[in-house]
C-alpha cells in the first residue's frame, strides 16, 4: 500500500513552455495529482533544446477522446489563446475540468475581450462562465470550478496589492493611482523572437505597452476602478523570471506605514501564499521565485497621504503555473497548498 | 605644429572608481584637455583589480600645491561627499577649477544638507555659490564658473524629462507625479559591498529609498515643485549601468501624445545631447549606454490626459562622467560637446 | 500519528552562506531529518540581506554541549576551514556525527594540507580519520561514519567525470590531462567583496588559479593520477551557480563515442544521481542547476583517440549541500536519495 | 578647409548585425574613412529593433554599379557565407576593395571548404586569391590587397596565442595541443533563434561543436600543426561579448612563466594591439572589451613543462570589425591603428 499514491492525472498541453514545464515539475512534487504529458499537433517540430522531463513520464497524443479514457480529472492549457479557444470547449463538454492559462477565457464580455485581444471571441457563453482564478478574492467560485480561467501575471501582483486598499477604501481614486510593473524575459514565452534575444535583451532596460497593456482589463474588472484612474507600464527586465510591481496612490484616512501595512496584515491572515513585510522591508524577487508568494511591502508618508506598495511574485509560479495548481487543487477539492509549499 | 595639442590638463581625483575611469576613458578622447590622474591617500591601499588605465597617463600626487605646479586648469572630485568637502575649498581659493561629482554641493542650503545628508555642512558659503551643472537648464551660469556641482544620476533623467512640461505648465501638480526609478549597479560606486555582491543582485530586483531617496530635493530645487507633489522610488537592476525613469502624470490642456512630444521638440531643438523619440518608440538603456545622450519617449491618453513619460541615460555619462566634461567645457569656454559625440 | 514524523534532526552552522542556505531548504523537504539553525558567534552582525529561512524553523546557540541537548542527531558545517577546525573535534568526542563542507579535513596528510592550504593541521588524527564523501566511489566507508568531510564542488565534478576512465584504463596519462572548469560566483561564499562585485563580474570572464588550485590534490587523491599528469585551471562565470568542467585525455583502445560513453553508462548503471547523455547531446547548466544530479557528456575522435568529457553540476547542490545530504543519509543509514530527488 | 576630411568611403553590407553596427560605430570615428550603408536586398523586412545609427549617414541600394558610382573605395560585407559568396566576385571585378567577415573565403582550397562547410565553393579562384587577414601574421600580404578573408573570432585569439609559440619551437606538438574557448551570444549573430534567447543563455553554460568547430582548419592552416594535435572545444557565455580561450600544451625548454612571457613579449615588440600580462595576472573581457586589443597572460610550471596561455578579445572587435578595420587600413595604405586607439 502506497500512502501518497495519486488519486487524480492532470494533462498539460504546451509543456514544453516555461509555464508548462513549471507544472510538470509542480505536479511531479505534489503528493495527489500525477502530471500526464499533452501532445498537441502544434507540437510536432522537434524540439531544440528539450526541457528535462523525467522519461517515466506518460505521454499521450492530445485529443478529448484520449484524454477521457485516460482517465485524466483536469486538463491545463498552458498555451497560445487561439489554441485555449480551440482545445477547450470540447474538454469542457467532456466533464473534464479545464484550467487555461491564455488570455483567452478571462474578461467576461466578448465587447471587452474584442477591443483588448483585437478579435471576435467565438464562445462568448464560455466566456461568462469561466470563473477566474484569483483563489484570494474568488475561493468561493473556484472551489469544484467546471472551468477556471487563470490570472495573468501583471494582474496577480496588481490585484494582490491593490484590491484590499480597494477594500478598505483607503484610496483616493480621483487622484490615479499608477502601477509601474517589471516583468522577467520568461512571461513572454519559450520561442524564437529577435527582440528576447540574449543579446537585446541583457544589459539593456525598456518600457513597453504604455498604458495599453491587455493586462489592464484584468486588474479593473477585479478591482472596480475606472480606467481612467489606473496608470500602467510594463518594463522588460534583463532576468529569467519574476514581476515586481511598484504601486502609487494617494490615500484617505491613513496614517503612517504601520496602519498600510495592518490592512493587509487582516485582509491576509488566513491566505497561505501571501507575506507581508514588515516596515522598512521590501520585496526582492529572489525571495518569492521559485515559489507560489507573493510578497509585499509598503511605505506611507504621513504628512501628505503618499503610499506606494511593492508586490513581487514568481510570474511562472504565483503569476502562472503555481496559481493555476492552486486553482486546481481548489477545483478538485484538495488541500489548497496541496504541491505548493 | 600639432592642430589637436591639448590646451588644458584636467586632474581627476577617484580615477579608481567607476564614475573617475570614465572621466579618464572620456578625457583620452578629448580634443583639447589632457588627463592627469591624481593619487589621493585614501587611494593608499592597492587596487584588487585595477582598471585600465593606459600607463602613459601622467600620476602625480594629490595635493593643493601640486595641482597648480603642474598646471592643472581643473580638477574633477570623484569621490565620496566627505573627501569632496574636504578638497574641494583649497582648490578653489588656489584658483583651479574644481567640478565635483559628489553630492556634497548640489543642495544649496545647510538646512537641507543636514535635511538629506544626515550631517551638518562646514562651508555654506561654498554650497551656496556652487553652480548646479544642468547645462540644458543652467547653461548661463555655468559658462566659465569656477565651481561645478555635478548633478546626480536619478535627478539628471528626472530634471530633464520633467522640466520641460513643469515650463510649459501642461502639468496638473495637485493630481501629483510619480516618478519610477531604476539604475544600474554601477550607481553604488566601486566598493565592496554584500548587498551589491553578483549572487544578491543577478536574477534579482527590489525597490529602495522609497519616498526618501536623497536625490529627491535636487528634482524639486530645479523643478520648483513641492515635495508633496512628487512620489520617486529607486529600483536596482541586475545590469551594470543605465538609468530609465518612468515618470507619471496628469495634464492640462494636453491632447495627444503629439503635443506632449512637440513640448520636447521645441524646448530641446538646439540641444546636442537630447533625443526626442518619435511616437510609438521608447528610450532603451542600450541605446544611450556609452554615451552622453538622454532619450526621451512619451505617451498621452488624450481621453483622460494620463502622461506617461520614459527617459534614460548612463548613470556614468549624462549621469556623471559625460555631464561632469560638459561642465568643464562650458567653464573653460570650449565646445560644449567636445570630446562627447 | 504522522506517518512522515522526522526522526532525527541535523543543525547547521553556517545557515547564512549559500552552501548552508541550501542545506536549510533541502533538510525542510527532507522526510526523515529537520533542521536546526545553530548560531555561531562569528555570526552575530546583523545580516544586511537575510536568506529567506521560514520562522518556524529552531533556532539555538551553538555550543557542543547544546548540540547534545537539543539530541541532535549530526551537525553540518558550512562554515570556512578555520572555523570547522575549531568546531569539529568537541562534536566528534560528543558523539555528534558531523559532516563538514569546508576543505578543512579533505587532504588526509598535514603534509599535504601545509601545501595547499598554507598552513600547519592543528588535528592530524582526525584529518586521518575523516571519510571523504564522494558517495559515487566511497560508499562502503561513509555507511555509518562518523565524521564526514565533504567533496570541493570542483573536485565532485571533475572526479566524477574522470574516475571511471582511470578505472577502466582507457586514458593515455603519460600524455596528459586537461580539466578546463568554470564555475558561478556563489562558489566563493557569501561576502563582501569587491572581486565578486556585481559590476566587475557581470559581463566578465576571466580564469584564476592556474596549475595551482587548491582543489586540485582532491582530484589526485581519489583518481590516483600524478600531479604532473594533471592541468586544471578555473574560471568564474557571470552566473549564480553551476559548475561545467571540460576533461581531454588521449585514449587507448577506445574506438568511438558510443565505446567511451558504455563506460559511463555501465559504472554509473546504478547511481541515482549520475545521468549520462546520448551521443550529440552535452550538459547544460541549466539542466542540473536546484538538483543534486551530475550530467555526462563526452566525444571521441575515433581516429586519434582523442577524448572530450563535459560533466556538470550544481555546484551549491552536488558541489555542497545536496552531497552533503547525500553523506548525512548514508551516516544515518536513511535512503541515499532521501530528500534529493 | 576640413583637416580630418574623410579621404575615402567604404560601404557596409549587413549594418543591422553586430560586426557590421560595429563596423559603422569605427568608422564614425575614423579619421579618414566614412561609412556608407549598403541596403542589400535581404534586408528589405523592417528591422524590430533598429540598431541606432546617426541618421546622417548615407545609405544607397546596393548594387556593384551603385558602389562604383558613389566612389566608394572598399566594401565590407559582414553578412552570412552565402551572402557574401554572391557579392563579393562583382565588387572584385569592378576594382572595389572587398573585405569579407563572413567565412566564405578563409579555407584557401574546395576540398577543405566543402569539408567544414558542407557545400562545394562556387569560386576556387577567389578563395585561393583572398589574402587572410591576421595583420599580426600576414602583414605583407595584405598591405594594398584587392581583397581580404576576415579571420574568424575563435582562430584570432588562438592564433595570436598560439603561434609564436610554434614558430618559437617550444611546443611539444607530440603531446597534443588543447584549445578551450568560451564566446559571448554576439557571436552567432543577430537574428531570432531560439537557442540564443535569453532565457536559455542566461543562468546557463554550455559546450557546442566539440572537436569539430568550423573555426578549427584556420587554426590549423595558420599555424601549421595537424588536425591530430589539437583538441579544440567552444562553449556559450552568458555575456553579450568577449571570447577567452584556454591553451595547454607542453613544452620543450621551457624553464619558468618568464621565459614563456618573453616569447610574447619580443614576437610582438612592436604590436600596437598585443598587450601581455606580467606575470601573475591573467586577462578578463572587461578589459578587452570595446577595444581591439588583444591581451595575452601565460603560467608555465617549471618542473612538468606544462604551460597555459590565456588570450582575450572582444569577439566583434579584433574578432570581427576592429580586425576589419585594421586589414582596411592596410588595404589603403593608411596608418594601421587609425579609428582603432
Amino acid at each position: 500500500m502506497t500512502l501518497h499514491s495519486p488519486s487524480h492525472l492532470a494533462g498539460i498541453v504546451g509543456f514544453r513552455g516555461y509555464s508548462g514545464a513549471e507544472l510538470v515539475r509542480l505536479l511531479l512534487h505534489h503528493p495527489s495529482v500525477e502530471p500526464v504529458l499533452l501532445e498537441h499537433r502544434d507540437d510536432a517540430e522537434p524540439d531544440p533544446e528539450p526541457l528535462n522531463h523525467p522519461s517515466l513520464i506518460d505521454r499521450i497524443r492530445f485529443s478529448p477522446e484520449a484524454v477521457r479514457e485516460a482517465g485524466l480529472a483536469a486538463v491545463f492549457l498552458a498555451t497560445p489563446p487561439e489554441v485555449s479557444l480551440d482545445l477547450a470547449p470540447a474538454l469542457i463538454e467532456a466533464g473534464v475540468k479545464v484550467i487555461d492559462l491564455s488570455g483567452a477565457f478571462r474578461l467576461r464580455t466578448p465587447e471587452n475581450y474584442q477591443r483588448w485581444y483585437g478579435a471576435s471571441h467565438p464562445r462568448p457563453d464560455l466566456l461568462a462562465s469561466a470563473a477566474y482564478g484569483l483563489p484570494e478574492f474568488h475561493r468561493a467560485t473556484l472551489a469544484g470550478a467546471p472551468f477556471i480561467s487563470n490570472p495573468g501575471c501583471y494582474p496577480t501582483a496588481a490585484n494582490l496589492a491593490l484590491q484590499p486598499l480597494i477594500e478598505a477604501g483607503v484610496v483616493d481614486r480621483s487622484a490615479g493611482i499608477v502601477c509601474d510593473a517589471k516583468s522577467g524575459v520568461s512571461g513572454a514565452g519559450r520561442k524564437a523572437s529577435l527582440s528576447n534575444s540574449f543579446c537585446e535583451v541583457a544589459e539593456n532596460f525598456s518600457a513597453y505597452a504604455v498604458l495599453q497593456h491587455r493586462h489592464v482589463p484584468e486588474i479593473l474588472l477585479t478591482s472596480g476602478i475606472d480606467e481612467d484612474e489606473l496608470s500602467f507600464t510594463a518594463h522588460l527586465l534583463p532576468i529569467n523570471r519574476g514581476i515586481l510591481e511598484t504601486i502609487y496612490f494617494r490615500s484617505r484616512n491613513l496614517r503612517s506605514t504601520r496602519d498600510l501595512l495592518a490592512i493587509y496584515a487582516s485582509r491576509y491572515a488566513e491566505e497561505p501564499f501571501l507575506r507581508i513585510l514588515p516596515a522598512g522591508s521590501l520585496p526582492r524577487l529572489q525571495a518569492v521565485n521559485y515559489t507560489n508568494f507573493c510578497d509585499i511591502g509598503a511605505v506611507l508618508d504621513p504628512k501628505t497621504g503618499r503610499g506606494v506598495v511593492v508586490s513581487a511574485i514568481d510570474n511562472l509560479i504565483k503569476g502562472a503555473a503555481g496559481q493555476a495548481v492552486q486553482n486546481l487543487n481548489l477545483a478538485l477539492g484538495l488541500p489548497e497548498t496541496a504541491g505548493l509549499l
